[in-house]
């Protein structure tokens, strides 16, 4: 069987090469063929999409809003079937593919409730004075409107909730963007899925053909010729820092540059103060195991790096965690390529000087593995090797000991920009201290006593950080807020 | 006598390299030499800045509003001195010096009003919730962080709305970053004597210092250097569409690239329907002279081509327009480099095939003159010469006579990225016509049955279109919105 692209509401297979996605857990491949979009083809949703923002873009949000919920209805309808094609394709478990999907839902219908509220479209308005000296005061309405066409690439890792109809697609539609998926190649199938439900919703209700294509492929040169097409107005990305750089530049090489939203790498530093392991050395070893390594570690927000400074404190620490993190279980990643991937860095890890394996657990016999490890280094040493700064996508940590917290702050003065930074502290005074306000300046989000993976979906949420961390460190990816990536404002003066 | 660079609050005159103002009236030279900063002074300038940042981003907002307001004070204490530097440096008028002068104290109290409001800085909180099901609710707390240094170029034609304390820096000092002017060479005086009262009040204010500093240079190299200098966070700049891309591409080259807000050349079409010229032919003609004109053009948002549908109506209008024009007096232009540019693409506007002068107005004899004219054309020769889209600084505008309301907006189609887009009308459903629409998406400030210049300061205000007239549409550069450009979010989460 072959699955086609989705080019507005025709289904199209005009492409000879073909791909299949694999259960990363049996090393089994799923028969259907997913035939990649044609230049044609990605020219042909270009002009739907462009087509489409004219009528879509001045929707009433309360139709917008109406779409949104009639896809989570859909998708609800469909649930068994979805997640048992997520739990295929990705090898993550029945629990996770659950909560990824309330997820899914959750942001659907978070976007739908902004759009809906009174006068959301209306930014500010201005009465006219026209009897204000020395020149009247005109009337000016300043409202919000979709930047225009939007690609959005699905993520590897989250193949509901940042991919097909996750928070990119959801913000963009909310904005009154059309948008072409360009489907993830591991868990094509999922993405199929969802997208033929989003299409059928959008025919019901009538909307403009052109308002959601899907595009698959394996290689670079669709999503290139998307992101460099004149008609697509701006992107949404989560990825790697070589994916997310890749694009920038292709989008800013254009005649007429487009916002991308690249939510790439980070090493999430977790800084373990020794006042906070006195009391609580096990209860912060559970945490911080379970962090790394649920769902293989598979998380943008995973703590790549736990900074430690020497003390009586921090070597019971690293026994009791030592302890816990043995017991962690192997899983399958979701792709053999990401699998291998990561073998490959963890060795590279141990293999650089003065860097040692802390913690290797047991291997099952499940294919593609990611196998929980820990390593462990000096500050100086992770101080001067760069590549220790790179993420290790996957269920790896690094332990850092530093020789005190002086060397621990002037390390991390040296790292870059970061999702998110963590702080396990039993100090009274530590929003004033010089660590906390070097977390604010190198992070989107500073968590004390707490691991950062967990993202509540929430307008308080930051989920960006400065470069390279995201492309744009003024937005979030995640939360409602999100959705001003993809407007800008319009005034309308009147005399 | 010779005027030093203000590096922190050190005045430094290292370097060998001066220039001296003029006033563009009567050509004469001032006496005093700018010192150019040298490579060494603008290092100083940027690690002053990256130290001030830490504390002045921490600063109370309360504190950077009692900044604000203290410069306000200071300039309306020397106002004499400096509206008349500014006329002296300028050829603006004193009325024109007053106005700007007001816009620019009230853009400062603006920014402090805004930032004094009761928990400014908090964006969101969510309360924890620790026995949520299946996991427990964080505490987050979204607050507002200054993005770090901020480098503001003074702009040609804003001595001091859109240059030292202008727009760009009131928003960057009450966002809590530090900033770097480079001033505009053309009014170094009144750049430098503004300078002298931020730092004067910084001093005063106990703040960091770095908080503020102020360097001189005619060529590329100094900015240059602050743009691509890795402390330097931001970039606020008006002016040319080419200077704008040169800095875009200079900061996306970095390491770590930075966003720049430029606010870039405009057309700012004008379309004239027949309907609207039927009984307000006179009232349109001496509105859109004025516009033209005033500050011989000087504005960004100056209406540079105006479109017509051939019709006895637009007859008539044609006629009235030139006799209303034809009144209109030459002024001198900020520089004699801009007037000479004006002078040379006027003359190169009515080289073009199919391009007619309209109207040409008397000289006077002040030197350096815009000389106010009106070019004529048709609507196929305006779409097909790419040249008569590109923005003629001065008192210029071009009129495109179109076979048919059809042609007109066929043309407007294809038209770049503007600022503002004008429709004078008499139509009761303009806006659901899909000229309206048209206008929409080409601009960021549509307005009926009015002119584009008069930017009102308000929170309702867009002044930033889509490329090429701004670097990004998301974000606006009048009103206090604007401070969003220099503004990220940092979530601080406890469990």
């Amino acid at each position: 069987m072959k699955i086609p692209n989705l080019i507005g509401y025709t289904t199209s297979s005009e492409g000879a090469i073909t791909f299949q996605t694999i259960n990363p857990i049996t090393d089994e491949l799923y028969p259907e063929l997913f035939i990649e979009a044609t230049h044609d083809e990605v020219e042909r949703s270009a002009i739907l999409a462009k087509a489409a923002y004219r009528t879509f873009s001045r929707t009433s949000s309360k139709v917008r809003a109406q779409f949104l919920r009639a896809i989570v209805k859909e998708l609800e309808q469909h649930k068994s079937l979805l997640t048992a094609t997520y739990c295929d394709e990705s090898g993550l478990n029945q629990q996770r593919a659950e909560v990824e999907f309330a997820r899914t839902t959750f942001q659907l219908k978070a976007f739908a409730d902004v759009i809906s509220s009174e006068n959301w479209e209306i930014k500010h308005h201005l009465d006219a004075d026209p009897s204000r000296i020395p020149i009247p005061k005109p009337q000016l309405t300043k409202y919000k409107l979709g930047i225009g066409p939007i690609v959005v690439f699905g993520a590897s890792n989250f193949p509901f909730a940042y991919s097909t109809v996750g928070g990119d697609t959801a913000a963009a539609l909310a904005a009154g963007c059309p948008v072409i998926v360009k489907s993830h190649p591991f868990h094509a199938h999922t993405s199929y899925k969802v997208a033929q439900l989003v299409v059928k919703v959008a025919q019901q209700l009538s909307l403009p053909e052109g308002v959601f294509s899907h595009v698959n492929a394996t290689g670079y040169e669709v999503g290139k010729q998307l992101v460099q097409h004149p008609y697509i107005q701006g992107v949404g990305f989560t990825g790697s820092i070589k994916g997310g750089l890749a694009l920038q530049q292709l989008t800013q090489k254009r005649e007429v540059p487009i916002p991308v939203f690249a939510e790439m790498g980070s090493l999430n530093p977790v800084v373990i103060l020794p006042s906070a392991i006195k009391d609580q050395s096990e209860n912060i070893a559970n945490k911080l195991g379970l962090s790394i390594t649920q769902s293989s570690g598979q998380f943008c927000t995973k703590p790549g790096a736990l900074f430690l400074v020497k003390s009586i404190e921090t070597n019971r620490f690293l026994e009791t965690f030592k302890t816990v993190f043995e017991q962690q279980v192997a899983f399958s990643m979701v792709h053999p390529s990401i699998s291998r991937t990561y073998t490959y860095l963890t060795k590279k890890v141990i293999e650089q000087s003065n860097v040692q394996q802390f913690v290797q657990c047991k291997s099952t016999k499940n294919c593609n593995l990611g196998i929980p490890q820990l390593s462990i280094t000096d500050g100086q040493t992770f101080d001067s090797n760069k590549f220790l700064q790179e993420e290790v996508f996957g269920p790896h940590a690094l332990l850092v000991i530093c020789e005190d917290q002086n060397e621990l702050e002037q390390i991390l003065e040296n790292i870059h920009g970061q999702l998110t930074f963590s702080i396990f502290h039993d100090e009274e005074n530590i929003q004033t201290s010089n660590l906390f306000y070097l977390a604010q300046e190198k992070a989107g989000r500073v968590i004390l006593n707490g691991v950062p993976t967990g993202v509540e979906v929430s307008p308080a949420m930051q989920h960006g950080g400065p470069f390279p961390s995201s492309s744009d460190s003024r937005f979030t990816a995640v939360g409602t807020n999100s959705i001003e990536r993809f407007l800008r404002a319009v005034t309308i003066q009147k005399s």
